[in-house]
């Protein structure tokens, strides 16, 4: 009987914690896109991002038809958010093509994370269930990211006025519905 | 008398800023040092990180001092946080001196921020006005970039071992208090 009762309690606690496993599972892959960014390859660096919104995708579709969000999970995706979809796919843009520009890259880098992280600090105080207020981070970084695929097709200065757009759209007022 | 209350209004709402700003520079210099690692300059990132530091003390004190203590504040500060004392700092000590370890000192580095990560969720959601619960990010995070100054004589495993130890005190019970 106590068996069973400690049974079905860590079968709780592991379901409690499901969501934010694959929060942080997200954060890892962001971390690992970054180190490879680090070493230059550029396509792993993608790789990485994109499976990181894979399992962002996932954890809180789980929270929610598990029933088992919570505050932690809701601050640690915001953290995990910022590194994953701010900082790699800014760093994988800098690596491909911003090189040559030096500072004025180097400012549409910080430009766009500092952006990213107005708009998920806003995010986390506003209780907005329906729609999202300004482009989302995830969705941001993932099309900064896929950007890189056309490199050799696009000039860098693109790419910079590219990451101020998108930065003023992170933290506009634009309504985006929630999918 | 009109420009009067626009001039007033105007300086409320600059020194309401005041301490967001001071946050958001701290995260700007945070994106300088890993931008500086990322191409190889292990003394600009270590000495931007240490700039970080001074701003994220400056932040919190000046909030304090002016009674401007927001939520968007604080989300915005473990944010930052997570860049400039989280992810610099271990990709510091990874270009200066794990690369040789690969497999193993990514996963250090893994480790050391998703630590991190969970350090800052966990601070969010506890009020805790005295003392720190685990040690703080801050603390970590400008302990491993200091340590990269003895990478000569210390060994690369040192650091994984360094960290691992670091990573496991910031989600530790231990109680640190506030200074």
């Amino acid at each position: 009987m106590f068996l069973l009762n400690q049974l079905v309690s860590t079968r709780k606690k592991i379901k409690g914690q499901l969501a934010n496993a694959l929060t942080l599972i997200n954060l890892g892959l962001g971390i690992t896109a970054i180190m490879f960014i680090l070493q230059g390859s550029i396509w792993y660096g993608f790789l990485f991002i994109a499976l990181a919104a894979l399992f962002d995708r996932f954890d809180g579709m789980v929270a929610r038809k598990m029933k088992i969000e919570s505050e932690l999970g809701k601050q640690l995706d915001s953290l995990s958010d910022l590194v994953s979809f701010g900082v790699a796919p800014a760093l994988l843009v800098q690596q491909a093509t911003l090189m040559p520009l030096s500072f004025v890259g180097g400012l549409a880098v910080v430009l766009f994370i500092l952006c990213g992280a107005l708009r998920l600090a806003r995010f986390n105080i506003t209780d907005s269930p329906n729609e999202f207020i300004g482009l989302p981070i995830t969705a941001a970084g993932c099309i900064v990211a896929f950007s890189t695929l056309f490199t050799e097709q696009l000039p860098a200065t693109f790419y910079v006025i590219f990451m101020i757009c998108l930065s003023g759209l992170m933290i506009s007022n634009i309504r985006v519905k929630k999918v």
